[in-house]
């Protein structure tokens, strides 16, 4: 996620210096088969181009719209995480305790119990958040040359999965993590195992146990969501013809631009010969304009799609999971040196 | 679901042939008349003809908005699917047990019931996609030439129910499901009898029951989300209209275009006199795109609109169950070799 | 509810053949006049025009957003009535027995018991889709000539619900109900106090009468929500703004049509003299098209704006009311030859 | 609300009439200023202008489009409000009664209860609804004088809140009531406070008052979604910028209109020397037009924005909550005479 | 939140005073130029500009749609705080009691136990809302001289959070929150373990102890939706680019303007020689009011971006929750002159 106000033009420009360096190329390569060839009569008109551009504004406009609602869901299923892990956190500590246990356990076991709950927690998120890094076959953002030499990649892939786990679960549960398919779920099955034995030896009340398990299912439902979103792409058949249609608008532009400015170069050829013969080259300027603005339009709207890539327009999944193991292990108490950082903001993006 | 990035240009062109001929065929016969019987003074005017086409366009973008939600809520309602069926599985796993038995039941007794509970579930899974799979009057999308061509086919073609049904539930079970219309609420019934005997039989605790009780009117709601979207198409009136707008603009498109070329051609015909005399033919190439797009645009939309139809562009809801099956077997801890296989991706396309 | 995929051609004309006349009623006439009083000076020019027409068939498409979302909510909140019922129906199967009684009943009383409440839950169904198909004031649609003709009308118009309710429930139950303006909700109130007195002879265990009356206020939910889209209708200030509107545009459109047919031909008057001179007739056909283009566009929209009035494109509640009943009859074990047949789709059309 | 189909075209013209006239103004002091100055030369060109046009065109049709998404929003909490107290009045019913009392009351002492607990519940429903009346600062439609002079007003105008709320609650709660900024709350707090009564006397089952406590809380939160939409208007930097944009276009539109029209005159000057004179006077009805459908479309959402403040294009609330008032003294069996008429619609208003 | 119908038009001339003067000396630059230098050659096409400017009004029309619905899903959380708020306050009066006590408390002790939950309460939106009205890196509204010179401040802005807080909470509850990162989350914590104590010592029922811990839930779940808003722009790739198309548009302009007035000025040279030499300076007006048109559309959508951020058309969360405090002391019976005022209004914002 970039946080400062606005990309700069530089930035702008520079992310989109591919496609311009094509436009230019491509609208000279007509100009010169306009200019010495004498093409001129070889033009089509522009009232059903714009009707063409006006529809493809359109059908841009929504599917913009429709990449800004899947961000916006990601967000929200990210947030919806934030929220019950805190109530996670806070129910463990009020509910696992002897108030109805035939044999006591002593505090520190309790808190044992406690620490364990909670951390399995943070194991659960961090498989969730490696399992949402992985690539997908539609997700190419990533891999576009202007994308990757901002030289940023998000936490998970400086440190694999394997590491990151191993602190935060016992080593049985971690064999049997390791050997299933989806480790997130698996590592849910284990919650609501220890809730059941913890149930069992009276430390936790039947209808707590009850309402804790409510919480599993709550997290089963937001695993579920960041899922969907992760293995759903906007469906292929909408991009891909918004992609033609936006390519087919660009490329039959110039034989309507060109041929325009030669028209204006031919009504001021009388006060100015030479100005109104070379007019037809100021075309070039402002054909790269309008095809870098429809391209940029659907382009932006393709880097959006897919909000857990990786890209510097995501959502900040790797923050948001940190953030709460912070808040969670202060208010276990834990000491200020066992919790980590929050990941380092690089290049004004948050990851 | 198509997991590339985008198809490519070979198959959209391949996929639109037969409109694009039919295109081809309609603008060179107006072309010929227009040269040969010289009815250059037959036209309309553009300006109104353009406000045609961007109502249309508007329309038509309108209706594929709704083609996408009808896609989104769909694959929302089968991610529902997907998190109830874990949490079932979980619950289970964790709420049937000797606590509150007074004539407790052996283990693997107790694992029986659960294995018996979670095999009913995929019974219930097999049979919803099956009824999902079911041909309605108004989906056709499945039967056009272009759709068919690729030689794909969801797996439920390839495998009659009974067959599926069989191995997961009981021979009694089986006999009372093929009895009645809805097979899936049937199967759903018979888990609530079997909740109801687990409890009164003392291996579930009343409370749980409700719990899991709570489950089962999770997945009837599930259930009917489903056959909702399955079995009330999108309005057929506005449907039927669009599609009218849609044809009407490109019928009347020639008498419009071809004239706009013609009159090119005269204002050149001084300079160039093959040329201008002939340009009116260079009025097919930008017909056929201008055509091509407004139809296209139109028929990606209708493509969408049935999600469980069985197309390239539809949910892919035979392998989010198979998914499901193989989590939940695998954490029940059946052996490998009795989990079945994912369905295969054919040429790019979950099904 | 149209269930082919599209209607036809001859259907569409035929449906709106009274205002096509009326177009070419009007367009004759202007033509007339202008042809031959020669008021060729009479004319308006045409981008205000063509504004006006972007600006109607924008806000026509935000309102036929809001009629389609209008049809879609009333389509869900009858799923909802499905998914409920069938809940509903299992629940109270597996929820009355004597696990608590003191006095346990005799297995036949039990499913007495159980039969009366499914068959007051279908009578509950039946009070609210003869609730919704009583006509509203502005629900003029099914009066208008070219909706009536096709013969079609909703099963409700052809038994009284007096007929329907009364093998449904008791006598005194239905003195109770005919007694009450709003009779779905006394039939509720039935509901709730039958739960109570199940309760208080122990063959309800309290929290399970506490889950029920939670399908009760779900129902009376449901209700509350169908019986709002049945009495507020699509806010008539801006739906009679809207139709207002598009009247204004296409009777303004002659004079800005006309003339223009006019100058095309006094541009080609020296080549063809007759065509020519007749050329501002060639407009009829196509005014008749714009014209019809935006009433049908706008009719289209009010047409399914009050989605349970009973016309060929509403929502099918007496089909889905139906296949509940039969689904839950089904499950209660009654003989098939008490069941009732769904009712017969008529002219592709559900109702 | 109003509740005829469409609002005629006279009550049309009517409410609009000022504006109309000041449009007449405008452009007659416009086309005078032409005519007899001669100022044909002061011109706009006309592209720039009509994207003007469609610019606002598109952000009213946004701001309309909220605009009913406000009323919609409004209109489905107070079906919330139906159908919870519907709720309400059956749970009451059947929840407070004997069966866990140590100490049972009278049947006619627990009907007492039961008859003070609905009553209060219409005391809560009569608050908010004299709440939801009261002026805002930014509610002016109301005192436009068109909106005025049809006569009309919601009955809160005609009683005041003490004489509703004194026959419906107990002395003392009426003076804490009173004694409170928020009535409505303060009744939510009676309310709890009650049944927590109930509950200690033993006649509420200790389950029951949860649910019914839960009852509460829902009522508190339709409450406030209901005071939300009272407090919180329509964004009003967005209002005044459409207003804003809509008067530029409004008004710089005779500078474009005008000589466009002098020009056609001057077209036509040679063959009708007179009408080509005076032409540009066929500019007032013209503009006339274009100016009040711009402006009524804005006007039509400014209308609808406020949907509590008592106009015709209201949600009806006083309505609704007296039908459910009907409602509740129906089923809580008091005789007719004492049960108030629903309130009358007023010229084809319902309040 | 400005409370007024409308802004004054004063009040928009002046907060957009910058971009107008910029407007102005862009303009003049441009034609002084083409006055002076005779540019009148350099021009481009209307058509191709006209269809950007579409392009950019309608993707700015969908950014603003989105600002608005960031803004009312903003009031919509604080209304679900001003909801659960209540509901607390009522539950915590009617739960905590001594029916289940076996060693019962004494009302004053009881009382003070209510007291000290609803004023953390109280503390809890308190740190809430300064949290929310801490700056981030992309809220640069405020910064703007002409948002600033109103001199409207939040009342966050003139007295610290430590002072607010000190006297609604005891001082080891103090001292835990102001060590903790998320001040709002430790609050809650501390609930829960309150409530915990309460249940422990027998005066809160245990499962009105799970009631309670839902509502603590619930205010996890707002406080997280809050901050979702908060720390989650609309991201910045969409909001830069429309910025970028905006300026791209309002720079050419003068390219396409200017030329068509000087066309304008030279058709009437003949007429009016002085009027047709100068007629290009009338581009001037008409320029500024385009641009400022487009340029105001896409500032009001950046405006309010960022409901918390403290600017004069944000949700006023202080005067929310002041409202709350208010109503909350109130019923729990304290007198009036420790009740605090709500915030005054100040030049009709309210914050």
């Amino acid at each position: 996620m970039h946080i400062k106000r606005n990309y700069t033009t530089f930035q702008m420009a520079w992310w989109t210096r591919f496609e311009t360096l094509l436009f230019i190329m491509i609208i000279i390569t007509w100009v010169a088969l306009y200019y010495f060839l004498d093409l001129t009569w070889l033009k089509i008109p522009w009232t059903p181009l714009a009707l063409i551009g006006t529809a493809v504004a359109f059908v841009i406009g929504f599917q913009n719209n429709a990449a800004y609602g899947r961000i916006w869901e990601a967000r929200k299923i990210w947030g919806g995480i934030v929220n019950t892990s805190r109530t996670f956190g806070a129910f463990v500590q009020d509910m696992v305790n002897n108030d109805y246990a035939q044999a006591p356990m002593t505090d520190s076991a309790l808190q044992k119990e406690i620490s364990a709950l909670t951390h399995r927690h943070i194991a659960w998120m961090t498989a969730l958040r490696y399992a949402m890094r992985e690539p997908r076959r539609w997700e190419t953002t990533v891999h576009h040359k202007t994308n990757q030499e901002w030289g940023m990649r998000p936490p998970e892939k400086d440190a694999i999965l394997e590491d990151e786990l191993k602190p935060l679960i016992s080593e049985s549960d971690y064999a049997y993590v390791m050997g299933k398919s989806n480790k997130s779920t698996a590592i849910l099955y284990l919650q609501s195992h220890h809730l059941k034995q913890l149930k069992e030896k009276g430390v936790l009340w039947e209808f707590s146990f009850l309402e804790l398990e409510g919480i599993v299912k709550e997290l089963f439902t937001l695993q579920g969501q960041s899922e969907r979103i992760k293995n759903f792409p906007y469906p292929r058949h909408f991009a891909t013809l918004n992609h033609f249609f936006m390519w087919i608008f660009v490329l039959l532009l110039p034989l309507s631009l060109v041929p325009q400015f030669a028209e204006i170069g031919l009504g001021i050829i009388d006060n100015s010969p030479l100005i109104g013969k070379i007019f037809m080259w100021f075309s070039i300027p402002f054909y790269v304009i309008v095809a870098w603005i429809f391209h940029t339009m659907e382009r932006i709207g393709r880097t959006g799609e897919n909000p857990f890539e990786g890209t510097a327009n995501d959502v900040p999944i790797s923050t948001i999971a940190r953030g709460i193991e912070i808040d969670l292990r202060q208010n276990l108490g834990e000491p200020e040196d066992r919790i980590p950082q929050q990941f380092a903001v690089i290049k004004d993006t948050q990851f």
